[in-house]
């Protein structure tokens, strides 16, 4: 049984609410149960030396907790002066999803910056980041069209992302914070709603794993990735 | 007559809603009009060196925009390495004004740590900081005495904060950011309930400003803090 | 008593030494009784980028001690690799101070940067910052107009700064570090010699103090100022 | 064809040389083709602070490239005062990696620091990183055993890392800097000598792929890593 | 001729002023003609780490420049965040020289932290800070017999230095800035009042120079550091 | 007697491997016996910005030790964030010996970047590095000419470095590991081809030393350069 008493198939109650910030191009409230993280799309027309006078366009993503996002307050990493090797590697994913389903040169000369920033933790944060930034992103580029900059929505896909894991020798769907401490093993998978794979990520906790676990973990992924886009299509309907 | 159509001496519509985060023994979510913050106090048993073996505990802040909580984006702290000198400013600024009000010998050998972490910014940060830390101070506080760990919740007053300034010739209270980026001087007050100082940070922003000038600002701040002091009863009540 | 013998409204022995340094376009050694703070101002014909092709000016300041300054050495800030936060707050009111009696517009696009370095430290060294840094700043602006950069000079005000505290029971003025380390409360004021505003910052350090108390400070720093504006104008006459 | 000539399912040339540093507890000299990497293996006595006390060591690992190790000379991480996100990434990888097959409670209360330095990168620098890792762990824990501080070699299986990739179109193995830098997906797999899973981590580089596609990398994989780990074997027989 | 009108083997006026720094355990102010540096010792009873409990101290040494002390500002390095390469080696090359005439057993397990803080730069800072700095721990050291901490100076000789270079092809003592920035080469000698040599570092500026002229550096700087030690045992009877 | 067995005035065996690297302009793997270095020099047209439309070129160099180089793993400089003090005075003492050889005008305006990176240390790493460096150097020199780029190598003459020491009171020439941590006192002689000095660092370790020991170690530098400056010109033969 799962701590939560949810199937093993079983995603959290998800919500996704754009529009939560009032500055932003693009923004979006995700949950994934108790996890809660703002992501906002801020649109700079300048990009990164390496694509000045290309035509092509990027899209990048940072990510942070507040300090008392989690059960013992963290160190806030501005007042160390540094991001741990945990939070770049969560953004970089974030900014190679996104990308992966951005036409870079229909977006043109301009940078799209994407903010997760978790509020509260309780296990899945980059998942739903990745999830709720989709929206914030869409959100930002349906304002580029609105103000007739662009004549489309330069995406060629959705992309959400879910977790899955071995807990007590079950492969169950959408960790939360109890089940993701105590796995055998985990995995991230990030899925456009076409089913193709942009990511995967897996990794055994305890002891390795085998071919046939991998294989029941995403065939969870598939089902979750399914009713993520689901709802990301309704948010943005 | 001011941008939002309120009166000279009108507060913006200020809410406190203590217990906002699941994880943190006191956190109240503070809005000043759309000005959003929130505030969470975690009891760690570990003082500063400077304290340890006296006896005494310590109340410590910090204080961190999200990079999307302005107009235009700012860069995230974290990622630049380095907290702006306006951050390092306004949390040592809410500290001390925190703990000018606790009885640090009362609290006993132990720190709590204010966290004071702006979603939106209209405007009135610092001073809807202070106001919201206080109700987060005072429940991390209350979680001590319901542990039986303390006897009493270690106050000596109450602490609300506010800013008065000088737009279009006319003293007015609670800038929101249409004001602020246009007042002619600011000053934030840190007052007691019972109408004690404990700090005052007056600037003229464009020509300097006359005693006269400073006596009207303070007289409205008075008002001000008694609102909020009420406000925060309430919340705790 | 005052431990110095002093009155309560007597400054103590000051003095500004112009033009201390062979190489700054200004410069000015302070000393407010054994406080002693080399100010020097340097022309930058650069501006910061915001200002770049506006035809306007900058003033800005840095602060910094050396590490004996002190009765205890203090760790090397340069060695640590960062500025502490009081460094920053202090170096952030010096160049607002300076600016709010500068015509931007008339100093035209160049920068002066203020240099205020602590060679001994006994209490008030923001103060006497200010008020030596406002003579050699004067100096540098009349550089600029000995080689026909500029016609006149472009202040628009003169500008000091004093504290003021109660000390056992007592207002009084310019606070040395036996005072200051023991103050109920201290105030600091930048003020213009015409008497005009520029910056208060008071502070309760034990309980907080009362609106009547905070006039007496008042009335303290306007002579204190008075008699700082009159031996700037000596200096520079 | 592949720009080397090799067959889709055939490795570079690769090559262990133990023992290629004097002073280091296990030492292992790398190559796989052209990439060649430096892992040190050394003993340190001292745990990280989470640890003390808990009679369970710890391996971690660090990693670095030469800054011309690379086509165009890179920045050197030290000069500039901060590891890249990538360089993260890979030595958390590495680490995890070899923490899998490590009986952290047999190596008893000490850390293994693995140091993985590259001085050519042609592709695959952090799978050879971890082939060549798992060889100078292995020989830092037998020297612990020579020295008689443990009974037997502290780990519970062999671990060896290979990349591979769709390239034009096929799925090969084992990509080299000119495959790599085309690749339409990449993955890189971490699997113990029995064939578990011990990480993986797949990215769409242009399109997103599909499952079949992702089977037969799998496949690749699990015969380039029984290849290498009987390497691993010869080089430590 | 030289630009300052001297002798090829006349030093500038030197002079030292003990006991500048009413808080500092020793100090002394140094002037070589315009070059001036404040020189301060301070004991501190705890050493490194690597020194405890071994009964021996230590001396070490930091030293800064005014951003003004030049004729350009240069930036401040606690500003930049980072001591420049030269700021390094100087404070390594006074520490090195104060260690060599430092009995560091008959010191006592105590620290002596010398700061060279340099207010005007002409020239030979490094030399007039180690000739400075001297004289500051002999008085530090004073102090501890003074207070019955040690029976007798933990010093084993006198330490003092000079430049010498070639300046149009003649070979001249202690460059001031003019000389120094068009040297053909130069040469900073470190020498006991018994003639020793501690440290000698001479440099090609321009083309390589002889052993012969390398010799002619030598003689000078002899002579140099004989009126130096001189001036040094005044300063201290 | 050495350690080692050699004779006071005898080399360890030095070994010169030009074009070590696949991808740099220059490279050079240096050995003094067991100490090695690989030295690369990599082209890059872009000057630093006080050089920019000059036409003259520069030379520069970084230093880095691998972590396990030495007998007990050092920190990896990366990681900490920051250079070492030793590491930027050695990286800075290799910058300025190449560029005495070096007719910057005649390089044009571009910038070779030499890197040098211990794999071990067993003593004299920077004099190995400045002996490999100009190998490196003069490689990539020659694929300029090569490349049509220059007329001829902008080289004036050759460098090489070599260290002495006082050893149980034997001067002694290029110091290993045991004896540089033992010795009396040490110095680094860089000098040219044609016997002219570029750089002497000697410091007393010890006791200070006199002038004529100082001789005694010049003249066994004399004796080592000439050895070295004669390896070099085999392997660029």
């Amino acid at each position: 049984m799962r701590p939560s008493g949810r199937q093993p198939n079983q995603l959290r109650t998800v919500s996704l609410e754009p529009d939560c910030n009032k500055y932003a191009e693009g923004s979006c409230l995700v949950r994934f149960g108790e996890t809660t993280v703002i992501c906002t799309a801020s649109i700079d027309e300048r990009v990164p030396p390496f694509l000045r006078n290309t035509g092509r366009g990027w899209v990048t993503a940072e990510y942070g907790m507040l300090p008392r996002s989690t059960g013992s307050r963290m160190d806030r990493e501005a007042a160390r002066g540094k991001q741990q090797g945990r939070t770049v590697e969560i953004q970089r994913l974030i900014g190679r999803s996104l990308r992966a389903v951005t036409d870079l040169a229909a977006l043109g000369e301009r940078q799209i910056k994407i903010d997760c920033d978790v509020l509260l933790a309780d296990g899945g944060t980059r998942t739903a980041s990745i999830t709720g930034a989709y929206v914030a992103l869409h959100r930002a580029m349906a304002s580029l069209v609105a103000r007739d900059l662009l004549k489309s929505i330069p995406l060629i896909g959705e992309v959400a992302a879910v977790s899955c894991g071995i807990y007590k020798g079950v492969s169950v769907l959408d960790l939360d914070y109890d089940e993701d401490s105590n796995a055998e093993a985990d995995a991230n998978f990030v899925m456009t709603g076409a089913g193709g794979i942009i990511e995967i990520q897996g990794t055994a906790e305890a002891e390795p794993f085998s071919e046939a676990a991998f294989g029941e973990l995403f065939t969870l992924a598939k089902g979750g990735i399914g009713e993520l886009v689901g709802l990301q299509r309704e948010a943005l309907a």
